[in-house]
């Protein structure tokens, strides 16, 4: 019989790697600019204040790098550090997808009994694109990508597919965008942490969270649902 | 009573200024950069070769203005131009949104006695807040941003709105993406020219278009509406 607890899967760092290859291209950002003293401060403020024009994902994080650049460039202008940071952005938006381990096998399964949606926010055409590649697809009812992961994006979406938030659970690497407004809301966090997670994707200081679990890997995820039924 | 027709609308250069912002950044690029011979033509193509990295809005034409200015800076390198350009794309994203002529009172009447959908394709969360700044949010059922409008999106719009393509009438100022996609299912397209219209968006060579109408302005649209019932 099916389930009637829906489950929400965020996808960058829970369902494939993401955050790893930002943290390469600021790598690579910092060895064009061996002059900018903590260049992962700088960005990450910058990133920070660019966040209300232009959202998450790679064209928004490449239009900081090069703002960066320019920024920090010290009278040492180099205008050849722009064209490269411009193929970072790019060979970014072309990487291959990379499944964590466990990934389709646990989906494949979990989708036998429950109903399953992605919920991931970023660049609408680049999401898609992942989506796509990804070869998931077919294991979730809907996917929606959104700008902004708060309590009211989840309402919306609750309503728009017609769930109970006692019938929801969310399941991501971030305890601020996948786990705190689900549990506000009155669904259920199942927080499995991620090596990478951006800086902004932390809670500032603590805070106490009923209806949350913390899984090591999403393979445990099957048998931690049939325990708890 | 309620008309079974369901009318989903463009909304760029159809119910707000949008291409003259882009047309103004150009200008402000070519002041930029005097030496680039046919900077139109220049931006064009690299805009072109760059929507498969980048899809449609602002931030993909800021990266690509970027990329003109780096590729055509002749050894002129000018990393002014490059800050310069950035803060063209941040004032763009930042637009308070400028409503074409008689828009909210067409769209407040045919909201009475039609369900209205927006229609939209560009960066996720540009589109969002131009929406809500737009005021119009409270006469559309429902709003679609798609990464790009072809076919295949307008099926799964229709499906996902449980709309029959005969029942549903598209209204925009782009042939190639409002207009002709529609036909092809079986919708109805009304093609409202708009003064500014970017160059991606034109058919190449002539159509042959069965249900397909061309108004003058949007307030014409309850009128011939009104003739067709």
């Amino acid at each position: 019989m099916r389930n009637k607890r829906i489950i929400g899967f965020d996808a960058d760092d829970t369902l494939w790697e993401n955050e790893v290859f930002f943290h390469r291209a600021q790598m690579k950002f910092m060895e064009l600019h061996p002059h900018i003293k903590d260049p992962e401060e700088a960005i990450f403020q910058i990133e920070k204040e660019n966040i209300k024009f232009y959202g998450y994902g790679i064209k928004g994080f490449v239009l900081s790098l090069l703002e960066a650049s320019v920024r920090f460039s010290n009278n040492q202008p180099d205008l050849q550090n722009i064209a490269k940071i411009i193929k970072i952005g790019k060979d970014m938006l072309a990487q291959p997808i990379r499944l964590l381990p466990k990934v389709k096998d646990t989906l494949r399964r979990l989708s036998e009994h429950y109903t399953l949606i992605m919920i991931t926010k970023g660049d609408l055409l680049d999401q898609q694109k992942k989506v796509r590649r990804s070869g998931l697809l077919k294991y979730f009812r809907s996917i929606e990508i959104v700008s902004e992961k708060n309590e009211q994006t989840y309402l919306e979406i609750l309503k728009k597919n017609n769930i109970s938030p006692e019938d929801f659970l969310m399941v991501g690497n971030s305890l601020k965008s996948d786990i705190l407004p689900v549990t506000k809301i009155g669904g259920t966090g199942i927080y499995i942490p991620h090596k990478f997670t951006w800086r902004n994707e932390e809670l500032d200081g603590t805070c106490d969270l009923d209806r949350f679990v913390e899984l090591k890997a999403i393979s445990d995820l099957k048998a931690w649902l049939e325990n708890k039924i």
